[in-house]
């Protein structure tokens, strides 16, 4: 008899979110799934884990059949106390979101989503992170629901590397526009960002992160270009992050 | 007449850390020096940024002669206030640390100080990450010194792409078992996490992350093996994360 596959479900905008409702309606038919979240928004960030101070669990009872758990941490904290504390065996794949909010190109290196998802990856089980280009906790999830569908089955019937990672990022079209999935690059692209300097009731400066996103790549082979074109963007994405190119480069040049 | 060099000088242990003082003292004789750096230990931050909260920031004079700003967010958040409120040019390089603990292999993806060089690089501002395999606030940073200079002058005098961003990381060892600077790659390991469970006052659980780093690379060009055979481990590091060989794979395999 085949083995029922195990899928761990996270995400960074917290276990209340309707993108990880949705992602757990997703992925339910595929296996047996355990949730193990934030119990508060943890957009933006990034890799980061709690060092320093204790995490705190909780079992909830908020999706109907489902093992979920919410934890104090970060989304990474999340991923690691699932391994240690919850799961009795390692998951088959994790699945990460769907974020309300975009994070190709650049945005994987400040998100949670993503971050949780490599945190499994890093781990030897194959995952992926999904999110959508609308921020509206009201937006019709239903196309990012069978790309989630689509994909993490796709993932659990193909025999990938252990640390494969992939980063999902699904436009904001409506169905007639929609292309399917593209496997694609990461964009080069950043923010430019400016801080909203404003004064407290006390006269003292405070500032507000804002920004605006810049494309600078022409590469019609990017998530940024597939975005822009309808399709759902798939990039594979690794963690060994040495620049080989520079690292000859160098071992060329400089002497010590 | 030669232009001063304009270094931005940050970390992850706070302002008042000893090893962000010995960065400063290592790379002022190269440049004209102003400091952005978190008012509180930021450890373990990766990549994040303060979303949804504003930030403060105030001018301190704690370093003779020294521009410095501490500053209430993440390292990343430092780097970002320190382009847009407080430089009036864009830096010439970014060194971050010297962080009071190891960053190397795949402590990169958790690190803020890491991340606080990643962020300027990103910019185009050729950075630097400086971390020292000794988590002791006394420790002697003399050795630290000199390869923050060597290597920052180096940085400033070599014609190197704008998005050039070196991991260093200094080996625990006296100055008679010390043997230079290594080009290295980023070595395969990761942590095996063990999280310590306790009660509180009142009953409750409550988790404290612990961990064993754990080397799964044998390679003679690792990070990791520089720092056990007494070199400083240099690892060029890239945030282009596409990992070009499975999407190849994929292009050519999968079919939606």
């Amino acid at each position: 008899m085949k083995k029922e596959k195990l899928i761990l479900v996270t995400n960074d905008d917290g276990i209340t979110a309707p993108g990880i409702r949705t992602l757990i309606e997703a992925v339910k038919p595929l296996g047996k799934v355990v949730v193990v979240a934030p119990d508060s928004p943890q957009s933006g960030k990034g890799h980061a884990i709690t060092l320093g101070f204790p995490l705190r669990m909780n079992q909830v009872d908020i999706f109907e059949g489902i093992e979920a758990w919410q934890c104090s941490g970060t989304p990474v904290d999340c991923v690691k106390l699932a391994r240690d504390k919850i799961l009795d065996q390692p998951a088959d794949l994790c699945v990460s979101g769907i974020n309300h909010g975009a994070n190709h190109s650049i945005n994987i290196i400040y998100s949670g989503t993503m971050s949780a998802a490599m945190e499994a990856a890093i781990e030897g089980i194959p995952s992926v992170g999904f999110s959508y280009l609308n921020y509206d906790y009201a937006a019709d999830l239903s196309i990012c629901k069978e790309v989630a569908h689509d994909i993490t089955k796709k993932m659990l019937t193909t025999n990938l590397p252990p640390h494969t990672l992939f980063n999902v990022n699904i436009p904001n079209v409506d169905r007639r526009a929609y292309k399917g999935i593209r496997i694609s690059r990461q964009a080069n692209a950043k923010w430019v960002e400016e801080f909203d300097e404003r004064r407290d009731p006390t006269g003292k400066k405070y500032y507000w992160l804002t920004g605006e996103f810049k494309n600078m790549d022409n590469g019609e082979d990017t998530d940024v270009w597939a975005l822009e074109n309808g399709y759902t963007a798939l990039v594979p994405v690794q963690f060994d992050l040495t620049d080989f190119r520079l690292k000859r480069r160098l071992e060329e040049e400089w002497r010590f």
